[in-house]
């Protein structure tokens, strides 16, 4: 199985610089224009593919844990007066459908780790705009706390999309305007469609932009910015922080392999089994330990091979509708885990490998295929690994047998892991039923199957006279399901209760997104993004409104 | 301009069956097979099309306005041992996208419209499933307050899209599974991937239904809920009501004209002309004038007008994508409506008047098109008619002149006609500006362009120098652009702030539905939705996740 690496190291980036001085990270845009991920455009004017990005998130996740001196981060460009024209136009329009929304979904989740970063690990954000910044170059700015705009008369921010290439900005822009920035939205309205955009003190005044500042006094007001935001933050004064090692996973035909995950794919069956193991024992249990074993903890590698997988099954593996999440080992080792995680975790290390977990799981979320949780003799779905159980689409759990299968919450279980709607898995599943949720979550001890069932903790629980036809019917009835019909419905249902910026942004934005990518108008021969560039071509759009 | 009629009258129902006994109405349904809105399917099993729809909606609207004296609502069906078999399939999978999208908004609404009726107008409603409710029949039920399913081994409820169509429930079937009724989610899952539905006991015990009861005491039971919802309400105990009168615009080529409003269109531009009329002078100012008036009074015939108009333009004039909303007459008589509106709002007529202008204004919100309000001398935008404005994606006053523009606060832009959200049209225009909130709120008399540009109330205020240019070509650019992008746009900056079960059935729910429409998986040649019904041909779907 080869395909799109995610796992990379800064010795290997090539679109980012970062420097780290006095508790001030800063990390420049320098794109490569030939460092595309595949060939057949030029990254010119600081545009940025899929490569670009796959820099940005290792950037993002190596500064909380590698550096925890760091207390603000400026996102700047080395250019001259451009910060960045945003998503390459021509690698967009030259990409298949499934890889223009698995794009998205990835630069939009990146960007919500910038923002999680700032609010949670205590990494203040700014957007120090020395140019131009064009759609996802502007959108980039809108995930961090605040932004600055030089005021040469020349550096505007803008969302050409809409009136240039008939798509909508894809990173979350036309949401972070009104619900973050909360700009008016009439204003919002013309600044979406003048694809030249705003400069100056109306950038300011319309709150696009915190400040629009000389450039003589530029890189001053940045300073002082970035000072003023790292003074705000909780991190330690100094390191040791823990360095993330490769992950390399064995690859074969149709699995990868890591030390704790394993992804195997049955092409035929368009069937996917993620199995993740529990750790050894031997775990650390406190914060000088967590620090000691590094990336090589549990908590650390076991989540960020996961991470991994699902990245390939969404980029790589797009045929395989439905995924069996099995776990195996032992739950107590899983539970011994969660309560040294519990305990330290306001120790800044432990409070990273918890919002790793959380991003994972959100990540599994977002993940359009379908999940069946295969609960069986043997496996170790307890506390963060329970989970993954509770974020499937369906749970099955085999009643009975002589070892038979148990599944036990940990303190991980209460809101340690939430999903994108704030809410907790369970709170999630049992938006109805609070008594239930009381229940479940004063339960002591392992669940076997039929308290399980009757707790509301799984979908089903058949016995072994069932278990073989019940869930093979399952999963083959819902490979054979029309995929985008499950990618709408599981969007749906996975997300009951309250609304936040983050699910608007996958829930609303991404699928008027979706719509707009699939019309004529944008990707038709015809259409708007595709006939982008091409001197003297206009679009041709049917004009009727839907 | 000829097209659809939506102003029907029960004299003209063809498909359902209205009793009305001791404050309990009954609305059968009982589909005429040849009864569709145009040729080439028949309406088997109950199932529907606008045809039915519409008098589904004319059915509601006057049930509020004609009968005081219904409490209670009880939705059932007049076949044996069928509720509904939901929209019909051949006529969707014959309609054009816009069709199918426009359809589902409108069955959307009216889905809506029932229970904003139990809950504000104090109609409670029951869905009595005297047999079995699929896809859209069971989403009708839904919208009911509570449902009671005969429970006699074959009535079922079910949701077969997804499993049989490979298109989604379209009118907020998963959004209210999970988010009103709080079906637990594995569960929705399973219900909404089987296609046969689910019975009896675990229907009731999975909270699709309220209660599964025995055939022989079906009636006895529905009769006893209702006549329980009906104590629950604050209608007055017997009528007058008033009778709604047939709208019966002036039809020429270009234009429709009501009694108060016009619809224009400029097909060459692409550019439609909407003008409201205020009052002459002369209206109802208290609840036994409004009750004498009846539907001629301006407060209701111009609302009733204005919706019409926007339903023709959303199903008949489908590239006109740029709406003009202009207002005409005295902004004085328009206040006067408002107030007498405002000091009687506790007397149910007064309650109905004012929850038909809301829903007249959320129909404008959700309609696909840009709206642009021109404001100039002459117009009368106050109060309930500058919430036009305040729908609108921009606004542009005229500044100055001999007898300038002015606009109007009135007691119904402080929450009595809410977008959506929940949320009035001003709070969301100020949602990070409280103060400018207030102050709006608080200013007494009208504001001049000057003045109404500094607090905010309108998007831009040219001067008589630049307006004519600046506002021709605003129209021409927005005409110009892809009309899927501007869809899109609008649906995102329209709905700041927090969301509800309505918003995300507009936003979320249908925004995935109409990309599934669009893909070849279901619309195509080969695709489910196409091949439904075709004996011995499977669907060939393309079977990328995305």
């Amino acid at each position: 199985m080869e395909g799109i690496r995610f796992d990379t190291s800064p010795s290997a980036w090539r679109h980012w610089v970062l420097a780290v001085e006095g508790g001030v990270a800063t990390l420049a845009l320098n794109v490569q224009e030939d460092g595309g991920l595949v060939p057949g455009y030029a990254l010119k004017l600081n545009s940025y593919d899929l490569a670009v990005d796959i820099e940005l998130a290792d950037a993002i996740q190596r500064l909380r844990f590698s550096h925890p001196e760091v207390h603000a981060l400026v996102v700047t460009s080395r250019r001259e007066r451009m910060f960045s024209a945003g998503a390459n136009i021509f690698m967009l329009a030259a990409s298949a459908h499934p890889f223009k929304v698995n794009f998205c979904k990835f630069t939009n989740e990146t960007r919500l780790a910038l923002e999680e970063m700032s609010a949670e690990s205590g990494i203040r954000t700014l957007a120090a705009l020395n140019g131009t910044a064009s759609g996802g170059g502007y959108e980039l700015a809108l995930a961090c706390d605040q932004i600055l705009l030089v005021d040469d008369g020349a550096a505007a921010v803008s969302l050409p999309e809409v009136p240039l290439l008939g798509v909508l900005p894809g990173t979350g822009g036309l949401t972070r305007l009104v619900d973050k920035r909360k700009v008016r939205r009439d204003r919002a309205d013309f600044f979406a469609t003048t694809p030249e955009g705003v400069k100056g003190k109306r950038a300011a005044e319309w709150r696009l932009v915190d400040e629009a500042v000389p450039r003589s006094e530029f890189a001053a007001r940045v300073r002082e910015r970035a000072a003023a935001l790292a003074r705000t933050s909780d991190r330690p004064a100094h390191g040791p922080g823990v360095e993330l090692e490769p992950l390399a996973p064995e690859r074969s035909a149709d699995a990868l392999a890591y030390r704790w995950v394993r992804l195997a794919i049955d092409r035929e069956k368009r069937v996917a089994t993620l199995t993740v193991r529990a750790p050894d024992g031997g775990e650390p249990d406190d914060p000088q330990a967590f620090l000691a074993a590094g990336s090589r903890a549990w908590a650390i590698a076991a989540w960020r091979e996961l991470d991994d997988a699902l990245l390939h099954l969404r980029f790589d593996e797009l045929e395989a509708g439905v995924v069996l999440l099995r776990t195996a080992g032992d739950p107590e080792a899983v539970l011994a885990v969660d309560r040294s995680l519990d305990r330290h975790r306001r120790h800044w290390l432990v409070r990273e490998v918890l919002l790793l977990q959380k991003r994972v799981l959100k990540r599994l979320d977002l993940t359009a295929r379908t999940f069946f949780a295969l609960i069986e003799p043997g496996s170790a779905f307890a506390g963060s690994l329970l989970e993954l159980a509770f974020a499937a689409d369906r749970s099955y759990m085999l009643a009975g047998g002589k070892a038979p299968a148990t599944i036990a919450l940990s303190a991980l279980n209460h809101g340690a892991l939430p999903t994108g709607s704030g809410l907790s898995r369970l709170e999630a599943r049992f938006l109805g039923d609070p008594a239930r949720l009381r229940a479940a979550l004063a339960h002591r001890g392992p669940f076997d199957a039929a308290a399980a069932h009757e707790a509301g903790l799984v979908t089903f629980a058949p016995d072994d006279l069932d278990w073989e036809e019940e869930v093979r019917l399952a999963i083959e009835e819902r490979a054979a399901m029309s995929p985008d019909a499950l990618t709408g419905l599981e969007a749906n249902l996975r997300f009951p209760g309250p609304e936040t910026l983050e699910t608007k942004i996958f829930g609303r934005l991404s699928a008027w997104q979706n719509w707009i990518f699939v019309r004529p108008n944008a990707s038709g021969e015809k259409g708007a993004l595709a006939l982008y560039g091409k001197a003297g071509q206009r679009p041709e759009l049917d004009r009727r409104r839907t």
